[in-house]
């Protein structure tokens, strides 16, 4: 049961945003941003760095929602999703996107882990000023959405098949006020 | 030297809303609303929150600004911010805020470290739901700007005037965009 009164049965930040849809509009308008304006990285790529750094702060619901969004995007490549978060190392990935994950796992913990030689790395094989200011940034932002999810205890599905509705939701509508959303 | 290109000498998380705006909209939009529009908590419990939720992050930035907006509006008790940074038990205020700090440290840490008893406590002590909300919002925002400010080494100043001029802005003015901000 939620620490608050919130709407029975409605899952995780959904509920939040209900019971306080002031700062929850911004929360939602953030995350539109973020994962699916223009950025030199896919929105496939921004969904597996939320749930990366979802799943080090095991949130579930996160985690479970933001792998549903990533696995819709990667389509056909699917199983990067569940490589990249059962072992970063071995994962099908580019180079590219080892650095960034290593640079968003250590945000995760703590931004100031964050040294030269990580970012070095990461230009090293690609990477420039955007793909690194949103990469830490979808990486702070998750480390926030995480806590406000698991900090009021909101309720998490356990049915998978509840997430991946939600990923097929959150690929095609996007982040969406639960009170703005088509019927 | 900041980790990506950003204005010199702007300090923390202006620089980085500079370098993207769009995204910068958002995060001020959202701590404008959480730090200043209504709520049972005072613009002065409010940034002590953030403050304290800063230093326990080591994030040097975001503490001594939001201990300087703090002190402001605590005003005649500034002394107050002080004691709640350097100990929270000794520190003259309430048993509510001593209870919601105590939430507020354990969101900071992991959402999931927050017990049921915890809630009880702040409820015992006055806490209403949006009191404990709004207190794990802070307390997971500035999980993100603290992550957000240091994931990207942005400048640091280190004269306490600056901070004292921050804090007085901050208290005026508010959240408002660099770009926006009256001349």
């Amino acid at each position: 049961m939620a620490h608050i009164s919130v709407p029975d049965g409605v899952p995780g930040i959904r509920s939040l945003v209900m019971f306080r849809p002031d700062t929850g509009k911004h929360l939602y308008d953030l995350a539109q941003v973020l994962l699916r304006e223009p950025s030199p990285l896919t929105p496939a790529e921004r969904e597996l760095i939320a749930a990366y750094v979802s799943s080090r702060n095991e949130c579930v619901f996160c985690m479970c929602s933001h792998a549903a969004a990533a696995r819709e995007f990667y389509d056909d490549q699917a199983q990067v999703v569940d490589h990249v978060l059962q072992n970063n190392g071995d994962a099908p990935i580019s180079d590219k996107m080892k650095a960034l994950l290593n640079i968003a796992g250590k945000v995760q913990r703590n931004g100031k882990e964050v040294t030269p030689d990580d970012i070095l790395k990461a230009r090293e094989n690609g990477a420039g000023d955007r793909d690194i200011h949103d990469t830490v940034l979808i990486a702070a932002a998750f480390s926030m959405f995480n806590r406000y999810v698991d900090g009021l205890a909101s309720f998490t599905p356990t049915d998978p098949k509840t997430y991946d509705d939600m990923g097929k939701r959150m690929a095609t509508i996007g982040y969406v006020l639960p009170q703005q959303q088509p019927k």
